[in-house]
């Protein structure tokens, strides 16, 4: 698969992942390239500088960013790869399931929030949802290197096997307990829903607790990722 | 100006703005377009059922859901009408900043978070930034209709008049003080940069104080629009 854009790239190399070969566009000598271009020096990746229009032609998301690598593709995890990779950092198990987001933004957007709060895995639905390909790694900005995604056949067996793993799992969806009242600490698992149709009835019901946002307005409706960070700040504050 | 979008129609229409007339595509026959069709009716608001090629001509988001009203342009506000909202409402003002947000599925983003947690107004520069256009009302969901944006020659100048007024501004930036730490009690605007820019120099001089949202990751870059739901949910516990 394709990893574009200037952050994306620079982390998948950065990360140590196979990398075919990366095209840069052969008009630009910035910072962020010039850096590029080392790192791939330094771990002796082929690398090629070529005209504008052949990126744009290889580009899938429309905005390279001048450089586009060529890998492999993502490889996803499992939930057990998220429950052990929460154990050897000694902390309790950390973990964001989505129910059937849809918008690649939303994904890439939600992958970096996990990122930058320390979440230790992300569960997705196979079927039903977006899965991670080259709008989500572009707007990721590079935080798909390092999250775990666990891609699953059905999110309700997984939250099954967790509770069973002692986590508890809570859906963030209107009519709930107040999240700002809510004690969310030790192991948890966060259920996101859909943006058009919220959480599944089904998901609800196996969930441990229903938290919500406080809303003051008179839409309180909320984007997927920017809910999806109020939630999490808020469990990360909580395990501080 | 068009509002184009189920959401950000209905809202327009609740919200009692002067509408020219609407049009509907001719085929659907759901439950919103139906609410939307008895609001329209309701208010006396002229509306036309049209084929789909004519709206998706018509569309500047090219994501009109089957529907556009055809209105006045965004109405603006002042920073005085922010600060007069806030006074109506027996409230300490709850400001945000822009400092040249460009991505307007962001603004979009931002202005609906807004709308949720009670901000009385958001303050915007006129240029180098994102106008309050068709795909920031589209991605707004509507609540576009609800909060005021005030769009000023220079937030510098605006920052200074806030301080004057007794209202606290803080930055959101790397390498301030520990968001999760800092008292943001009381009147408090926060300022926001720009997506590739950050905060500009001049205005983090200008703050009373520089916040950061915790990270524990590596990359630990968060999209605006979230970065924005986050300080502002946090300022919004504090004052509850």
């Amino acid at each position: 698969m394709k990893v574009e854009g200037r952050n994306a790239v620079r982390e998948l190399i950065l990360n140590g992942s196979t990398i075919d070969k990366v095209l840069i566009q052969n008009n630009l000598h910035d910072n962020v390239i010039e850096e590029i271009i080392a790192l791939l020096k330094s771990k002796k990746i082929r690398f090629q500088f070529v005209a504008q229009n052949i990126l744009n032609n290889e580009s899938v998301t429309k905005h390279h960013q001048g450089v586009i690598a060529f890998t492999s593709d993502f490889k996803y995890s499992t939930t057990e790869d998220i429950l052990n990779f929460a154990k050897e950092k000694n902390e309790d198990p950390f973990i964001l399931i989505l129910d059937g987001i849809e918008d690649p933004h939303n994904l890439g957007s939600i992958i970096r929030v996990c990122e930058c709060l320390g979440v230790h895995g992300i569960i997705i639905e196979k079927t039903r949802a977006c899965q991670v390909n080259e709008t989500v790694i572009k707007t990721s900005a590079g935080a798909t290197s390092y999250v775990k995604v666990a891609r699953v056949a059905n999110i309700n067996n997984e939250i099954e096997k967790l509770k069973k793993q002692n986590v508890w799992v809570y859906a963030c969806e209107l009519g709930g307990d107040d999240l700002t009242k809510t004690n969310l600490k030790g192991a948890v698992a966060i259920v996101i829903g859909s943006e058009g149709r919220g959480t599944g009835k089904l998901t609800l019901k196996l969930c441990d607790g229903i938290v919500t946002i406080p809303q003051f307005g008179k839409i309180n409706s909320l984007n997927a990722s920017v809910a999806t960070g109020i939630v999490l700040y808020e469990v990360r504050k909580q395990r501080s």
